[in-house]
C-alpha cells in the first residue's frame, strides 16, 4: 500500500486530519519519567496508544531521538506503531538534504532501517537530491516549502527574477513539486500554519499535493483557518500538533490528557471542513 | 580552542589544505572487511591513522553511519580522532536544517554527543535555524551555499529580484554569512569544487570566511583551480576528498594506498598555493 493510500485510509477511518508529532523531550516528561532519556520509547508508545484512533498520521522528529542516543528506541517505536496502528502512516521528520550518493544513505535510513512511510526533505540542493527517495516507489516525500519559523522569510520569500511570473522561492518550489519533480506522484509539501494566506497560495499552485502543516497548537497556528486554506477534495492536508498534545499534562494522567488534547484538535479541524 | 584556531593550527602543522572525508560504504571496503557494517569503525580508524599528519581536518558524513545503525561506531571514531589526532579539527557533515527548538536538539547531537568541532548546515529555513548552533561559542558552522551536484542550480542559482544588486541565491547567502548572520565569527560556507568561477565569486563576497570545498577527486573538481579561486591570506579553504582516498585500493594495503592518495592530493593543493 502506498503512503498516499494509507493517508487517505487513516483520514477516513479515524475521521481525522490530525498528525500527532512525536518530539520527545525528557525534561518535559511527566513525573516518574522526567529527565530519563531511557524512557523515550515508553513515553512515545503511551502517546501512540492513546491517540491511534484519532490520528491520520504519526510524525516522529528524529532530532529528539538523536540528541539522546535513542536510535534503538526509535526503531522500537516504529515497530510498535506498525503493530498497534498498522493503518496509520508514519512520516519521519528528518529534513535531509544532500547529494545523490549521500541521499541514498539517508533513504536507506528512513525507509529500510526505520521503515517510515514518508519522510520530510529539504529541496535546497535541487531535484537530484530528492530523486533517491523517489526510487522507493509508494513512499512519500514532503519537501520543505514555506516554513512557519520567523526566519522562514529569509530565503523562502525571496522573489525570483528569472522564473516566469517572478514567483517567490516557496511558490517556485510548490510549482516544481506539483509538476516536473513529481515523477511518480510521491511528493508533498511542508507549509507552516502561521500563514494561512500562504497555505492558500501553495494550494493554488499545487492543487493535488498532500500538505503537511506544522504549527497548529504550541506554535500558534489557527486550526480552522489552516484547514480552510489547504484542504480540497483532491488535495489532502495533514495538520501536525506535537507539544500541545505530548505535554498536555505533566502528571501521571499524561496519556489521557494527550488523548483529550488530540480529540479537541481533531474536532476543531473537522469543524472547519464544513 | 576554537574551531577556526584548530583549523589554522592543523593547516600550518600538517602543511595541508586537505580535509579527509569519511564516507564509509561497507560494499567498497577492502577484502577482509568488505560488506561488514560492523567494521565501519575499523576501516575509518585505519584511514585516520594513515592520514592524520596529512590533513587539516576530518569530515565524517553522518548518513553513511546512520544507514548502517553505526552511531556507536561514529562515537567511537570521534573519540579515536580526538585521541590520536587532537590537533586536527573534525567537521560533522550533517547538513541539518530545522526550526529553533529542533535545531537545538541537532546541536546537542553534533557538539555534545559526538563532540564535533564544526558542523555543516542548510540555510533554507533562515537565520533562526542557524542560531542555536552559534550558541556553542567557538564551534564552527558551514552553511550550504553553492553545492557541486547538477541539481545545485535548481534553487541556488536563482536570481533574487528584491535584494540590492539582484544577486543569485547563493551569492545572497554568502553575503548574509559574511555579514549580519556571522555574529560570533563562527560561520563558513560550503562551495562545490566543480565551479571554480563560483568559488571566486563567493570568495569576493565573503573574503574572510572559511570555505569547505567538496568535489575534488572522485567528483571531478580541479585541485589547483579550486585553491587559486578560494584561498586568501585571511580566507582559509578546506578542500575535501573522500572516495578517492578511502577507496584508493580494495586490497589489504588500503591504508597505505589511502595515505599515498592523500599525500598526492595535499601536494597538488599545495603546489597551487604558489
Amino acid at each position: 500500500m502506498t503512503f498516499i493510500d494509507m493517508l487517505r485510509g487513516a483520514t477516513a477511518r479515524n475521521d481525522s486530519l490530525l498528525c500527532v508529532g512525536l518530539d520527545p523531550e525528557p525534561s518535559r516528561f511527566p513525573a516518574g519519567l522526567r529527565g530519563d532519556a531511557g524512557r523515550i520509547y515508553d513515553f512515545c508508545a503511551a502517546i501512540v496508544d492513546a491517540t491511534a484512533d484519532l490520528a491520520c498520521a504519526f510524525k516522529p522528529q528524529i532530532a529528539y531521538f538523536a540528541a539522546h542516543r535513542a536510535e534503538e528506541q526509535l526503531e522500537r517505536l516504529m515497530r510498535h506503531m506498525r503493530a498497534t496502528a498498522p493503518h496509520v502512516p508514519v512520516i519521519l521528520d528528518a529534513k535531509r538534504g544532500d547529494i545523490g550518493s549521500t541521499a541514498q544513505q539517508y533513504a536507506i535510513e528512513a525507509f529500510e532501517r526505520y521503515g517510515a512511510d514518508a519522510v520530510t526533505l529539504s529541496p535546497f540542493m535541487g531535484f537530484d537530491s530528492i530523486e533517491p527517495y523517489l526510487a522507493y516507489h509508494g513512499k512519500g516525500a514532503f519537501l520543505l516549502c514555506r516554513t512557519s519559523n520567523p526566519g522562514g522569510d529569509d530565503l523562502q520569500s525571496q522573489r525570483l527574477a528569472s522564473v516566469d511570473g517572478q514567483p517567490l522561492l516557496f511558490e517556485h518550489i510548490a510549482r516544481q513539486a506539483q509538476g516536473p519533480w513529481n515523477r511518480n506522484g510521491q511528493l508533498g509539501l511542508v507549509v507552516g500554519a502561521t500563514y494561512p494566506a500562504e497555505i492558500e497560495r501553495v494550494r493554488a499552485l499545487a492543487p493535488t499535493l498532500p500538505l503537511l502543516i506544522p504549527g497548529v497548537g504550541a506554535q500558534g497556528g489557527d486550526a480552522a483557518a489552516t484547514v480552510r486554506a489547504g484542504l480540497r477534495p483532491d488535495g489532502p492536508v495533514v495538520v501536525n500538533s506535537s507539544r500541545a498534545i505530548l505535554y498536555a499534562s505533566a502528571d501521571e494522567g499524561f496519556a489521557a490528557a494527550a488523548r483529550q488534547a488530540a480529540q479537541a484538535t481533531r474536532d476543531a479541524l473537522n469543524a472547519a471542513r464544513g
